[in-house]
C-alpha cells in the first residue's frame, strides 16, 4: 500500500466493517497508513437524557473488538437491566434497545458533553480506552439530526428506522442544522491533507449524505488533490444492509449502483467522486459510469469477513492510484 | 391511631426504617393515618452528568420494599456492569459505587429534570411505579448541596463520607443554597395542616438540619398547631447508624441524647421540639429536657424490625397526644 494518509467518509456498521477490512490491509506494510475516519453523526440523538450516537459507537466498538458480530450492532455479551428499570419507570423508548454495557458509553459521552467538552473531544477520550489502530472523528461537533418527512409530520431517523422499521412512507429526509454546521476539527484538515479519500459503502442517503451535507466537508472534498473513490453500498440492485433503498428511493434516486454513483456525481462536474467500485454482478455499469466521468471497476464487494474486505479495500486504493496517475 | 394526618422529616436509611414503621403502624387502624415524609435533599449531587438523590432513593427503595436489607443501601439484586464501564473509560467517582438498577433511577430522574420537571414532580412520576403508601415530597426543588469544610477545602459530604469515611476532620458543613431555597411544593401545606409532626431518627446536623435550614419550612415549623415530637438517632452516648458522630462533634454538640434535642431546641423558645423520645438507657435525660420545656419520655429505640419500629412510632404519637391536651 504506496498510500499513506487515507481518509474514510463512513455511516455505523457498514462503514465499520470497511474500515476493518482497511486496517487489516494497512497493518500488513512495513509502514503502515494512517487513517482518519470520517463519521456521520445525524443519526445522534437525545434519549432519556442521555446523547447517543449510533455511527460513532458501531465504529468505535467494530474497531475495538467489543461488537456483536451475530446481532450486527452494539455490544457483545450486552444485558438489559438498566433498560427494563427506564421501562418500568416510563421514560425513553421501550423500542430502542439500550444495553447496559452500551448505556455506560452513553453515560460517559454524555457527562463530558456537560462537562463542555465538544463531541470530537468527548471522542478521543472515549476511544482512548482502546487502540483503535484509526483516527475516529465526528463530521461535526454540533448537533445535527436527521429527520423523515411522513404524511403525519417528521420523525427522528431512529425513530422511523427502529419502530417503524421504515415501513412508514418516507416523502424526504430534513437534516436539521447540517447548513449551518461547521466540520469538526481536523476534518477539513484530513481531507485536505490526504493521499486519498475513499467513502464506504454506508447509506448514501443518512449517513455520506449527511457527511456530504456540511458545507465546510463539502468544500475540502471539491479542493483537495486526493482522488475520491466511493465503493457502492447497492449489489445487483439490492442495498447490502439495512433497509437504505427506501431512503434512495425517497430521494428519487434507483436502488442501482451506478445510479447512486451518479447521484453523487462526477467530479470533474462538481460532483463527489473520482472513482467508483461496484460489484461483479454491475460490471455493466462500469463504461456508461466511466463515460460519465467516474472511473469505475468491478470487483467482488461482498463484505464477509476482514480478509475479503481488505482485498476490496486494496481494489479502492488500487483505482485510487489510477485515477491519480 | 387517633392521627390523621403525619408529616415526618427524614433523612435516608435511618428515615425509611422509622417510616416503614410508623406504616406499619398506620395500616393496621381501620382508618389509616395520611403519612407524609419530607426528605432531605442536601446530600443530592451530579455524578457523571447524572442527579442521584441518596436520601429519597433510600426512602423510595425501602418503602417500595426493593432495597437491600443486608448491605443496609440500594437495590436489592444490584450488579456493577454499567459502573465497570464508567471506571474504564474514567468518567464518575469509581469508589461510589452506582448499582445499574439504581442507574436507572439516576437516568430517568435526570431525563425528567433535563425536560424541565421539578424535582417534586419527578419523584411523584418515579414514585408511581410503586404503591409506598406515604407521600414523598423531597424538601425543596433547588438544588441545596451540603459541603464538608476540611482544613483543605470544601469536600460534597458524599465525598467526605463516603471516599474519606468522615476520616478527614470536619470543621464544619457549608448547606449551598439552602437559604435562598423555597420548600418544594405541599411540604409547607403539609406541615400546616398536620395533627402531629415526627423527627425520624436521622443525621441532625446532615439531614435533619438542613431540612430545618430551608427558610419557608423552619417558619412552618414554628406556625403549624400540631406538635412536634422527635426520635433521639443517639442511644447512650453512640449515634445508631453510621458515622453522625463526626457530624455532631464538628457543630460542638456532644453525641448525646439530651445534647441533641437541646441542639433542636425547645418550641416554646423558639426551637423545634414539643416532644422527644429517647432510648431507656438514655432516661436520666427525661426529667432535665422535661423542665427545659422538652417532653421527653423513655422507650425502647432500636428499630430491628417493623413490628418494634412501629412500636416506637405509636409511642412517638402517643407522646404527642399528650403535649397536645
Amino acid at each position: 500500500m504506496a498510500t499513506d494518509r487515507i481518509v474514510v467518509l463512513a455511516g455505523g456498521v457498514g462503514g465499520a466493517k470497511f474500515v476493518r477490512g482497511l486496517r487489516t490491509l494497512a497493518r500488513r506494510t512495513s509502514s503502515p497508513a494512517a487513517i482518519t475516519v470520517v463519521a456521520n453523526t445525524g443519526d445522534d440523538l437525545w434519549l432519556a437524557g442521555l446523547r447517543v450516537t449510533p455511527d460513532l459507537d458501531s465504529l468505535m466498538y467494530a474497531l475495538a473488538g467489543v461488537n456483536d458480530d451475530e446481532r450486527g450492532w452494539g455490544r457483545a455479551g450486552e444485558s438489559l437491566r438498566v433498560s427494563a428499570e427506564l421501562t418500568a419507570y416510563g421514560v425513553g423508548w421501550p423500542w430502542f434497545t439500550l444495553g447496559d454495557l452500551d448505556l455506560g458509553t452513553h453515560i460517559a459521552r454524555s457527562a463530558l458533553l456537560k462537562e463542555g467538552l465538544p463531541l470530537s473531544a468527548v471522542v478521543e477520550r472515549l476511544t482512548a480506552r482502546w487502540p483503535l489502530g484509526v483516527r475516529l472523528l465526528p463530521a461535526t461537533d454540533q448537533e445535527v439530526e436527521t429527520h423523515v418527512v411522513t404524511a403525519e409530520g417528521e420523525l427522528h431517523f431512529e425513530e422511523w428506522w427502529v419502530r417503524t422499521r421504515a415501513a412508514v412512507p418516507a416523502l424526504g429526509f430534513v437534516q436539521h442544522g447540517v447548513e449551518t454546521a461547521t466540520a469538526a476539527p481536523g476534518v477539513r484538515e484530513a481531507i485536505m491533507e490526504a493521499d486519498v479519500v475513499l467513502v464506504a459503502p454506508s447509506n448514501p442517503v443518512v449517513s455520506i449524505g449527511t457527511i456530504l451535507g456540511i458545507p465546510g466537508i463539502r468544500a475540502a472534498l471539491r479542493e483537495t488533490s486526493a482522488p475520491v473513490v466511493g465503493v457502492s453500498p447497492v449489489i445487483g440492485g439490492s442495498v447490502v444492509r439495512g433497509m437504505g433503498d427506501v431512503c434512495l428511493t425517497a430521494i428519487g434516486v434507483a436502488t442501482d449502483a451506478g445510479a447512486v454513483a451518479l447521484h453523487y456525481g462526477a467530479r470533474p462536474a462538481a460532483g463527489l467522486l473520482d472513482g467508483w467500485l461496484v460489484d461483479d454482478v454491475d460490471a455493466a455499469t462500469v463504461d456508461p459510469l466511466t463515460a460519465a466521468g467516474i472511473a469505475a471497476r468491478a470487483v467482488p464487494l461482498w463484505m464477509t469477513d476482514d480478509e475479503t474486505t481488505a482485498r476490496m479495500a486494496a481494489a479502492a486504493l488500487s483505482l485510487a492510484r489510477s485515477v491519480r496517475e
